[in-house]
């Protein structure tokens, strides 16, 4: 066994010309980093090659000198534009074999396709000596670790599907037994909507404690706080502080996530879902801002038919009177951005559909139609259920898709406080 | 002037924290290598840094060594962990200044927000001495240029926004002066929908000519077949050339952009929205599977109320009856997923609606629902209009989340075929 390095730190190579040159954009560098952020260890850069040895080569060799960890991505399949255990073996003067355990898993995994291995097939088990296989159970072309103390370069598919299942399967144990103090973490996440990620660090102030990390991640629309514990951690206090920043946040949060429990958390729309499924009740939606975008969210997830009725996209006032039984004189009185409509958007497509919630969002997603008094970003947004209905009135910055999509959140969540 | 280098390369560099650990997705990286390749400029290498002025500086120390054009985004912010300035000034030994020019330009903007410039916005005007400003109108922190022969690095902000405006009102022209050959190219893309890549490229096998550079982009939903020519050209060859990969292709294709035709091109949405407000038309939808996605791509434009009208998810059977007219009957003598029941949502909301167009999808989107005659993938959508009804019936590959995409892009194809 090696004894462990002083400073883990860890690189994130990806090669293809595809991702080099701008037509992929590289989500598996930003996966990595995140799951190897998450349990604490430091990521200190990220780079892309395209598919040329020499310099997947040079990249190889200038990383393996700065970090303790390597994770690089991409070219290890069957054509002839994948050049990773060539690099490999240039970088570090080692020889290529074929390794037989790896030609064993290939064939196997093409025999499941009703494929007879041929000589392209069989590139995917050249290995550099003196490296170790890592079976790919989810794809054809094998992964490999090599170990140049004090790096350790794991190399993995592109695919993301199997790059990720490679990482959990093999790297991440592996980077939890080198360094042991990885295990330590416990990571609960606040999952807030409607909250900015400076407000939420504002109102969280005073609430530091010496025994955990607290950090923060926008991700639009959502806000998570992010609170880390040591493994150890006393049960009862870990409940206690996870209540109380959930207290200070409760307008916002909709979830709390605990890395210790399986199935905890998830996206507002799943959330949602899960809720309605175990009521067995049922919803529909009357957008006029968000045309569809909420009806889209709540069908993102399979089955949701069993909670989605219907939805009517009522961007004209006709819509809006015939569709959802708005009054002519509210429209014209109010305005279609008014809180009446909203309301009554809510509250008739509940009544016509006879779903056990109805959703309805009006206002002005821009970049035209703002006046002075309800400015683009003004958004009614209302839910009607068996009693009665909520409106929020939302005042949202950004652009028209930024607007769009914090409204269809809102209601979500507007939905989410009336179920909870 | 300083002479041609011999070999133009580019890498692309950014920084932050986020990006490092992953929280940030590098779709910057992305854009600018799409850009550079598609003047013809070649990409070496992407790299990301966090927030260390230290690795900041090694990594530009590094990559002004390997190449001629550096473009680095993110860090020129008026806060703390802003460091790109400082890590400049350090990698190349240069002083910092405050750029009086810049500083000007940056008390502007405040201005026009109504605020006066503090000491955390001056921070923005600190240029490494001998580097050259470049103006940044859309947002407070400017850019600026340091050349190391034969290595010019470019320095932008990372919001995508104004990196992107920022790229095309001072690099691309930068670049196009310092490498000439660039200017020579001109970019005709013939933009398809339901077309794979592969078929593709297999039907254009033939056509290909030495004064034409073909090349093939996926870009889900779509299919952009790019046709690179000299900029001195024959219009006649180019227009001849343009109409014979057009013909080819013709069932899939629905617009075609000309890099010196401004305004030429634009996303499918884009298309048919022009088209439908220079008929003065208008639009119902009626959604089963994609579920308000159709009615969402419709309205993704600014200005779509003047051709969307309404639209109805009718995820229920209850919803396709009153909604849209689909008598019970045919519901259940050939089932929710059928070519009359297609027609009958299209008709249907059409009539109601009084729009001139009125589109329909109903099929399985998946992962459940399937059966041996109508296995996960199948998809009928339909187009009613003046002159009639058109259906066609899908059989898409993939997740829910892609045959839920390729259905949208399909009926809006559909419909662009009535209109042109």
């Amino acid at each position: 066994m090696s004894p462990i390095p002083p400073v883990a730190e860890l690189e994130i190579l990806s090669q293809g010309d595809e991702v080099v040159q701008g037509y992929t954009v590289d989500t598996n560098a930003a996966w990595i980093a995140q799951r190897a952020t998450e349990l604490g260890l430091a990521v200190g850069r990220h780079a892309s090659v395209g598919d040329d040895p020499a310099a997947i080569a040079g990249l190889l060799f200038e990383a393996a000198d700065r970090a303790t960890e390597i994770v690089c991505t991409g070219g290890l399949g069957p054509t002839d534009d994948d050049h990773t255990a060539d690099a490999v073996a240039a970088a570090f003067g080692l020889e290529l074999r074929v390794h037989p355990q790896a030609l064993e898993q290939i064939r196997a995994r093409y025999a499941t396709f009703g494929r007879e291995l041929d000589v392209t097939g069989q590139r995917q088990a050249r290995i550099p000596a003196g490296a170790r296989l890592l079976e790919n159970r989810w794809g054809t072309a094998p992964g490999f670790v090599v170990e140049r103390w004090p790096c350790r370069l794991w190399f993995l598919p592109g695919v993301p599907r199997e790059m990720r299942r490679m990482m959990e399967a093999h790297v991440i144990p592996g980077w939890r037994k080198r360094y042991p103090q990885l295990e330590a973490g416990r990571l609960v996440t606040v999952r807030c909507v409607g909250l900015g990620e400076s407000r939420a660090q504002l109102l969280l102030r005073g609430l530091e404690h010496p025994a955990v990390r607290l950090g923060f991640r926008a991700a639009v629309p959502e806000v998570q706080i992010k609170l880390r514990f040591e493994a150890d951690a006393d049960e009862a206090f870990v409940a206690e502080y996870v209540e109380q920043v959930r207290g200070v946040v409760e307008r916002w949060a909709y979830t709390v996530q605990d890395s210790t429990v399986p199935g905890s958390g998830g996206s507002l729309e799943g959330v949602v879902g899960r809720a309605l499924l175990a009521r067995g009740e049922t919803v529909a939606t009357a957008e006029s801002c968000t045309a569809g975008r909420v009806a889209a969210a709540l069908t993102r997830k399979p089955g949701s038919s069993a909670w989605m009725l219907e939805g009517a996209v009522v961007y004209s006032n006709a819509a809006k009177e015939r569709l959802c039984g708005v009054p002519a004189a509210m429209l014209e009185e109010h305005g279609a951005v008014s809180e009446p409509v909203a309301l009554a958007l809510a509250q008739g497509v509940r009544q016509r559909s006879g779903a056990t919630w109805g959703l309805a969002t009006t206002g002005i997603a821009g970049p035209g139609g703002g006046t002075e008094d309800k400015p683009v970003g003004t958004v009614h947004i209302a839910v009607a259920g068996p009693e009665g209905t909520a409106h929020r009135l939302l005042r949202l910055p950004g652009d028209r898709q930024h607007v769009m999509d914090l409204s269809v959140a809102s209601v979500l969540k507007l939905l989410h406080e009336q179920l909870s």
